[in-house]
């Protein structure tokens, strides 16, 4: 029988996830399984609550990943604590904007919206203006808007949202080790972020914190979490604790590729690996200027892990992105929704943000357009 | 810095999964991650819905693996179907039933149960009157209930249902790999497994299929299905068709694991795996009746693949798990609920199953107790 996994060729990442995984993270895969309840592996899992809580700068005790993606991750902030007619507060500026009113809704709040144009931020004087009418239990807001390439205001919308009664939800699953993030000193409460993207680990994990605000509001509920696998009041019960009292079985060897991420980014210096980001970030802009690709987003809005820029006059959208991956081994993303067809979406995520594959893309491009 | 991942052992998993992993399903996690919209990726997915359809004997359309656990499995097929106050039966005789159980009753289905001694079989009589009484529009059991090692009649009560207008689900985590399934032929609706058990896979994915009568039941939803992450109406259009949309990023290297611990199955045969699983299954038996050690399972009703066993008298037991793990690198299963501390339950699952195993775990109880 054929076997299609010899078909695999290392692929370059450059689009907006999966990104690059590093040979150590893809080798730490194969280690041999551990049981879920296996001493060794407690000891694993207790390590990368350690590791997350330094990266994401928090105290939070319930900080751990969740046994899916990103999107699992949004998934269980919003289910754990949404009750029916809650009202949440979602500031949206690309699909996963979109997608947190999606979510919310179909769990029954009460969902106001802000919107804002894409490939621009979020206002802040139009949020506190929102905040200053209506008490909301969730103010929700995308950190790297990753189908346009713009950094949110974070920091500043969290000031506001501190002065209320709201709980802070971030999605920070494209900005997470690539640009700084405290969830402490912004007053996050609710976090969620996903392994593929700068954490340079292959899908399949989300990582979570709450704050213990946020703890006490799903303590608070009158309802049970009306999603058994998401439900943190038990996920916790394994993950903490002298019993660790089996809830699902772990996707132990993710967690191996976890702990080895975590463990490269932190080795190699959180503000090093925050550097290297923008370094490449710079590389590229300047090395697209050259050849007359512009950029979609302003200079300050910019994220340095995931670039949007406008597909040049002439080039052929869906030819170009299939001859960088047949051609020149690598990829890049197309544009999602309204920016469908008009921009490219290049990231330069974790493992991927490396001159050589700037300037192998910059090659690449060159000869195509 | 310290690197846990270092410390890790091969451990034989002879417990209630995970499983022993074959090297070449760990190698094959190892493989550069593809883009989730690769055309190599997508034939790839194309081939596991191949692969996963000659297993279960389906022709169902909708035969996936779902992006979670086991567990996340369960949760889907129960949160695509089921509305407010929907009728639903769930056949209980251990954990995984009760489980279902709770899965049901917070998504708002008015749940109806039937109870049966944990170690025992359901009876097929009490579902036979049980549905002559009530329409349902789910009926749910466990093939393989993991905490007691019994065995239900699946094709039975899938004649049953088959004359009414519910849906059969069967949760089939433990059973798939190790003793026949036929979806087809049982009339079973919705199905899910894990990648854990028998298949000999790392967890972190959920084999699900839906016939095209649950399909429609998706489809007459009157709400929106309750979660985003597992909403098979979007997820089936990345799964399917000529352009895959993007739902959520897939687990690309768990999905090469589950291809190749799939290619493994099929290339040995279906008969003979099972064979094996059998085999060792009556080794264990026979070797454990000579050191005295007995089943909870008549053996009428007893899987091979997990083995419930009453702990002898005087032996100590978290101290022999302990031991086994410690000085033979070997795991087992405590039991769970109201047979904890009672029994042990001993795995056959998969790549465990092999006489060598058997034979080592044998001689070193016998040294233990």
């Amino acid at each position: 029988m054929e076997n299609l996994l010899n078909g695999i060729e290392e692929i370059t990442l450059m689009g907006p996830g999966p990104s690059c995984v590093n040979k150590a993270v893809l080798d730490a895969m194969a280690k041999s399984t551990l049981g879920h309840l296996d001493p060794k592996f407690i000891n694993i899992m207790d390590a990368i609550k350690e590791q997350m809580k330094t990266l994401l700068h928090t105290n939070n005790k319930l900080t751990i990943p969740v046994s899916g993606t990103g999107s699992a991750g949004m998934e269980t902030c919003f289910v754990n604590l949404i009750e029916k007619d809650d009202p949440v507060l979602i500031l949206i500026n690309g699909v996963f904007g979109m997608r947190m009113q999606d979510v919310a809704t179909r769990l029954g709040a009460d969902v106001d919206t802000i919107e804002f144009e894409w490939g621009t931020p979020v206002v802040v004087d139009e949020v506190k203006a929102k905040l200053s009418e209506k008490k909301y239990k969730i103010v929700a807001v995308v950190h790297a808007e990753t189908s346009t390439g713009v950094k949110n205001p974070v920091p500043e919308i969290g000031a506001l949202v501190k002065d209320t009664d709201a709980l802070y939800l971030v999605d920070a699953v494209t900005s997470l080790g690539g640009i700084p993030i405290r969830l402490d000193d912004w007053n996050i409460d609710v976090f969620y972020s996903g392994t593929q993207k700068c954490l340079s680990c292959p899908p399949g994990l989300a990582p979570i914190s709450f704050s213990e605000k946020a703890v006490e509001a799903i303590k608070k509920r009158k309802t049970k979490v009306p999603n058994w696998y998401l439900d943190l009041t038990m996920i916790i019960n394994y993950w903490e604790g002298a019993t660790r009292a089996y809830h699902h079985t772990a996707p132990i060897n993710m967690l191996y590729a976890l702990y080895q991420a975590l463990y490269l980014i932190l080795e190699e210096g959180e503000e090093n690996v925050h550097k290297r980001h923008m370094n490449n970030h710079l590389r590229l802009v300047n090395g697209l200027d050259k050849i007359g690709i512009k950029m979609l987003v302003d200079s300050q809005y910019r994220l340095p892990m995931l670039n949007s820029v406008y597909i040049p006059q002439g080039a052929d959208d869906a030819g170009v992105r299939s001859a960088l991956l047949k051609d020149h081994k690598i990829e890049i993303g197309a544009g999602l929704g309204p920016l469908a067809g008009k921009i490219w979406r290049i990231g330069l995520m974790g493992h991927t943000a490396r001159s050589e594959n700037v300037d192998k893309l910059l090659t690449a491009l060159k000869s195509l357009i």
